[in-house]
């Protein structure tokens, strides 16, 4: 292992996304190129609002045991973006407009009783690597946001066009997300290129961000398997209705 | 909810794995019923590797917030079954030499480079689980081994007359398994006969073996999007090698 310059550091980075990110997987293919049917599109959006709804958990956990005021003033910023002002307000309450104007039952999807295990664990997984590892390698698993706002334009522009169950309202999640995630990745990234100083602290931070795009392939994974080919669902999980 | 007898719990335990249990999966049926491929194989064989890896952790993590000796010392056996008296011996041991049989490079293997992000995900959920749910819910999370002996009888049967890869010396780690997930299990499933005694204790029972039944299946789910349908192994992981 050699000691890469943080601009090395980064290449290093964004050629994991290049290589590992979910917008290769075909799921994300079919969903914006309006493949997709109803109930394909309704077990995504069901699905990945329990990871919307965990993103708070983690980022509370990182602040929680960071003793930098000025990190912790900065990742604070997410949990706005997330849970908002009030009810109603913030990214989770937006991507329940999506998942209502689809026709999901509200109780339903938080209940998250219809929730793929695969999608649960997957999840989980990312909430347990950011309380268990170290700060450093937990900013880094955030970095799969430097890649977010070209599949998010991709996902709006698509689903828009191809969708007449989907609008412009039902969408508001995305608007919002691309400047934050441009904010919020810029300052992970230029925190890991300023603190991973050694070979050892690189290396971990770069397997972190691989990790982070197993979790978000491994959603994809589940979907897939569930709702396309073979199309079988686990057991107790999300049935979509035919009629 | 009502309060069910300790039979009733015993038969909705026994429903949840008539329902639920991999067993059903179609992953099984090809793999005991000889249309896997040898790389199919040990891609099984190699991401189920990290669930007999993983067994002992979760049990020592039972047992260290146990606090009746008497429990500690029947869970105790596990301990021994897994990692064995001496190197080389025991369930994990037995496991390598599956692995070993199927032609897969030991380090490989126990490196965990190749591992499915599903097949990871999964198994730590159920890590996970057993250390953070009551001690009730943890001992029901290992009921699964009520419902082993059989699909282990159809997989040994299954894969000696199938695949001439395949030997009894190879599948030594199922001679073993199931008497002793028949005491196990018997002592599973008294324990929490006698101990959930409130609908509210009963329900997390179910829902523990529920929980470790999707464990399982996504397993499988995961095995079978990588390497059976559509095929797409996820960046990183396992490639079976085709010549």
């Amino acid at each position: 292992m050699k000691l890469l310059t943080p601009d090395e550091l980064e290449a290093a980075l964004r050629d994991i996304g290049a290589r590992r990110y979910h917008r290769l997987h075909p799921f994300h293919a079919m969903l914006h190129g309006g493949q997709c049917s109803k109930g394909q599109v309704q077990a995504w959006a069901l699905n990945r609002y329990y990871y919307q709804a965990s993103i708070p958990l983690k980022d509370a956990s990182l602040i929680a045991r960071c003793d930098d005021a000025s990190v912790r003033r900065e990742w604070r910023s997410r949990l706005v973006d997330h849970d908002g002002e009030h009810d109603g307000d913030g990214g989770i309450a937006r991507w329940l407009k999506l998942t209502d104007g689809l026709g999901l039952d509200r109780d339903y999807v938080t209940s998250l009783k219809g929730l793929l295990p695969g999608t649960r664990f997957a999840v989980e997984a990312y909430v347990h690597f950011v309380r268990d590892k170290t700060l450093l390698e937990a900013i880094a698993s955030s970095l799969t946001e430097l890649f977010s706002p070209v599949i998010i334009g991709e996902r709006m522009a698509g689903m828009l066009s191809h969708y007449d169950f989907v609008t412009p309202e039902t969408l508001s999640y995305f608007d919002k997300r691309p400047p934050q995630a441009r904010r919020d990745s810029d300052f992970a990234l230029d925190y890991v290129k300023r603190h991973a100083r050694s070979p050892q602290d690189q290396q971990a931070v770069l397997a972190a961000l691989e990790f982070k795009c197993g979790v978000l392939w491994s959603m994809l994974d589940a979907l897939a398997y569930a709702y396309v080919s073979p199309g079988l669902v686990p057991p107790g999980a999300f049935v979509p209705d035919v009629t």
